[in-house]
């Protein structure tokens, strides 16, 4: 099975590209005041090595805006203002070096204002998100897919007439199916590309499980040019998570595929701090091999001849082995140290 | 946007169902051996207060066998006992109280042994599940999604030649998106419920966003009687990710709804704890009942209207807030005591 992925608008972001049959983008969402320029920027930095490419932060206040100058001189990835409401805050932000803005141009006020803040951008290149959160639309009930995919067209249609095209879309609900349905929607409606995401979906726990249910049947369906796996943790584990989800389903190419059995009755070593230790390797370096660390010595190589290299544990040693034969044994000590030298010869 | 489940054989498994419209059962494996009674006892009494209903154990040799009588007796829940090649302990197993075998009929050897067991599941109204591996199922490839499902044809057909139809099956590959072509094209094909999962999904990390790509797109497709989200962690980890799977699909009534917002730059309260608190409580409980743990007071009530009951918060306080109206405002400290207290006054 190939995912055959839908061809959107190439939307320029920065140095990236959202669209036009681009590899999907992993973005994060600092979880700190934008005005704290240090500690964003150090989120930014821990999550770098794990293939971070776009940062959003949350423009509150004058103050926030006023960071954003420092923020994006400093920071290796392109930074996305989001912004509720306040049109000056957009202009700011606009003049202060950000790849993105974040905003719904309905809710800006006077058609002036959305002239001023299209302007803005139109000169300087940036791209406007438009995110619909199915929760905010209303006052009185939680939004359906297809009113948050008119409130979507609404202001799309305000952007168009003002000449202004490059548009990405987010529609979320808390509702994992409204949020899957509302996109299915939009990809029928919208030539812009869609960021993927579900909201308020909390603790890592609830996170990973909800995330993952809502993109990754949009994914499969070739639907969604941009992603976040939001969840209250700092940004590198949003990252990890997302860089995760896509090379599950084939949509990455920089990240280990990482096998591993869930240990049983015949698990005769002690099989999870190794195969937690080696998946932090793999990705640290966002290595494109698939790896296998199996507590079965017997079944293990077999099962995972698919893998590149792995391990498989019996009495106290670990089978090392290469696309399912066993080239050596080892010492359960010595097992970490030895896949690692094997796999660092091969690269 | 509503699940329509496909309808399939109503297999009796001990007290439960597996099929025929029936809820889908949430089932794990221990990780112990089975022979050690107690441990897989203990696994077994952690998870029930969080919805296990179906425990499967490995039967790897005559002291697992033997000890099945024992845990059969024992155990709330009812058990399936997983085999490999040896129909002596199939046998042994089938008379030992276990409400369902997993054994690969093709697998068995001669004729005469796959009818006496057979026979033996027929007699006592044990049905038998066949599960295709693709790591296993050749020696030089990992297996396609139509060889997997060729695979389990041949093992279907030996049961329905000796009248034999109480069956379930399942499909699994490392890879993703093989599981789920595999699945789609056994539900075309096979009357019989799938118990679905991802296999050697490892870390808990890994495993719940594998485990949430490959089954989400399959239930919404109405495919899936049973699942087990396979990682290596103790069974109620397990248990836990499969109902919160299912309740994020619309598909699981006994469970939470479990919502909060990743905090960012406007949160002034130490949210996590708290969030992590209630989902423990609400999770514990089983409460059918949607609940919001928000870092903002300005606009948590709001996006989060839809929860039954929820919590907001500000400088150092929380608001309570019923179906998006604020009820009253409470201390940071107080916060948790004074939302379990309005949720216990409506039980």
């Amino acid at each position: 099975m190939e995912i055959n992925r839908k061809m959107k608008r190439a939307v320029k972001v920065g140095p990236l590209t959202i669209g036009g049959g681009f590899p999907i983008v992993v973005q994060s969402m600092a979880a700190v005041k934008t005005s704290k320029v240090d500690d964003v920027l150090r989120q930014i930095k821990e999550a770098i090595p794990y293939g971070l490419e776009l940062m959003r932060v949350s423009v509150l206040d004058m103050e926030d805006a006023e960071a954003l100058r420092e923020l994006t001189a400093q920071s290796p990835v392109p930074i996305v203002a989001d912004i509720h409401f306040d049109y000056r805050l957009a202009l700011l932000a606009a003049d202060s070096g950000v790849a993105a803005i974040r905003i719904n141009p309905g809710n800006i006020g006077s058609e002036d204002r959305v002239k001023a803040v299209v302007e803005a951008c139109q000169t300087r290149r940036i791209p406007i998100r438009i995110g619909i959160n199915g929760g905010s639309l209303f006052k009185d009930h939680e939004a359906t897919p297809e009113e948050m995919v008119a409130a979507a067209k609404e202001h799309v249609a305000i952007l168009e007439r003002n000449s202004f095209y490059d548009i990405v879309i987010s529609l979320k609900s808390s509702s994992p199916l409204t949020t899957i349905e509302a996109n299915r929607l939009a990809d029928q409606v919208f030539p812009y590309p869609l960021h993927l995401g579900a909201t308020e979906a909390g603790p890592k726990d609830v996170s990973l499980i909800r995330s993952a249910a809502v993109l990754s049947p949009l994914l499969l369906d070739g639907i969604g040019d941009t992603i976040r796996l939001s969840m209250s943790e700092p940004p590198l584990e949003e990252v990890k998570a997302g860089h995760r989800l896509l090379r599950d389903l084939g949509l990455e190419e920089r990240w280990p595929f990482f096998v591993s059995c869930p240990t049983c009755g015949r698990t005769m070593v002690d099989l999870m701090p190794l195969a937690r230790k080696v998946q932090a390797y793999l990705e640290e370096r966002r290595l494109n091999i698939k790896v296998a660390v199996m507590g079965c010595i017997v079944n293990g190589p077999g099962e995972a001849r698919d893998a590149d290299i792995g391990l498989a544990g019996g009495h106290g040693v670990y089978a090392l082995f290469k696309k399912g034969k066993i080239i050596k044994t080892v010492n359960e000590k010595d097992a970490y140290d030895v896949l690692i030298a094997e796999i660092e010869k091969d690269l």
